[in-house]
């Protein structure tokens, strides 16, 4: 998502209450700190529907989301602004350190939506679910720990099947059209509904990581 | 595909000298007994576009149509009566007892083309991409031996990704819409032209059976 910067971004993000400013002091104490027995990160909040809606459906599980864009996290924080969320917290930057800001074991699951399909084969390590990532994802995923993805890119679903599946991952649930059922314990983005309303589908992926 | 009984089928089949009537004999020297280094099969050639067209398509490869009901059968061999097809066999028989046809190793791929979805829960074992089946796949198919299927059917193919992840094989190919570019090397059915007729997709995946 590219946008326009937002001229009071960077100081709205830097005095918010729910961003961490530096993950790598809570790397191994995530849960103590937030006060959960499970721990769930989005990687890509985009303007934040799914970090704050999927907060709101399990309000025992401690949900972290990431975004590297000021501008947008700025969005995302805005929206949050008058909800409480006591168990989800935030954080600012390049999910390519994600692995200094978690302990090996940590995560529960991971959450990718509509991510950036980077479609030119020169930039394929820049999508979020290339090899590179899912190497990292492994180390911080606890044992039969989850990913879980939506998006409504073919190329980079498809991408993902094949990727997922040769680094270690099993596929454990899979749709090709989401939406053609109801799923009330999934959060609708506004992003996503646009595609329902021009009735396209939405693909949808769990993987799980193989036991050793 | 349900049809109603065709008088002249059964003759029909049994005096096509295209049919092998007891594959068992072949067992371990198809190659051989066809004259090629690459064995191919199809289960479930319905009216035989595919096993005629990539046949045609391929005519160093030996390419073996299976379908269990006589009255399709008849009209498949029907279909290729005029043509030569050198390379190509037909069995007309239930491919459960597919491990007593071909020896271990000796398929290199295995091709599943619109197959019955068996939608009820309670018929998943009569799924062409059922574990049961998947098992033995595995056994008949040489190392890195490859699993091709299409279908328009998307509780299938959802069920098939899950099953053949979980069953030793690898994911190298997927599409979620094959026919959205073209693929000449392909043969399209008549059944699959009336979905993209409609504007469906056609889903395909390709796997690989996993090295020791």
């Amino acid at each position: 998502m590219r946008m326009r910067k937002l001229a009071w971004a960077a100081d709205f993000v830097q005095e918010n209450d729910k961003v961490t400013h530096d993950p790598t002091v809570n790397k191994g104490k995530w849960k103590q700190v937030l006060g959960v027995n499970e721990l769930r990160v989005e990687i890509g909040t985009g303007k934040g529907d799914y970090w704050i809606g999927m907060s709101q459906k399990n309000p025992t599980v401690g949900w972290i989301g990431i975004e590297k864009d000021t501008n947008i996290a700025a969005l995302a924080l805005k929206k949050a602004e008058e909800l409480a969320l006591p168990k989800s917290a935030y954080i600012n930057n390049d999910a390519d350190a994600i692995d200094t800001w978690f302990e090996n074991g940590e995560v529960d699951a991971i959450h990718l939506n509509f991510s950036d399909p980077w479609p030119k084969r020169r930039n394929s390590k820049r999508r979020l679910s290339h090899g590179n990532f899912l190497k990292k994802y492994t180390d911080i995923l606890s044992d039969h720990g989850q990913i879980i993805m939506k998006t409504d890119n073919q190329k980079l679903f498809e991408f993902s099947l094949v990727e997922f599946g040769s680094h270690g991952f099993e596929l454990k649930e899979v749709f090709v059209d989401f939406r053609r059922e109801e799923h009330e314990d999934d959060q609708i983005t506004e992003y996503e509904q646009k595609f329902m309303d021009l009735g396209q589908p939405i693909y949808r992926a769990i993987w799980e990581k193989r036991g050793v």
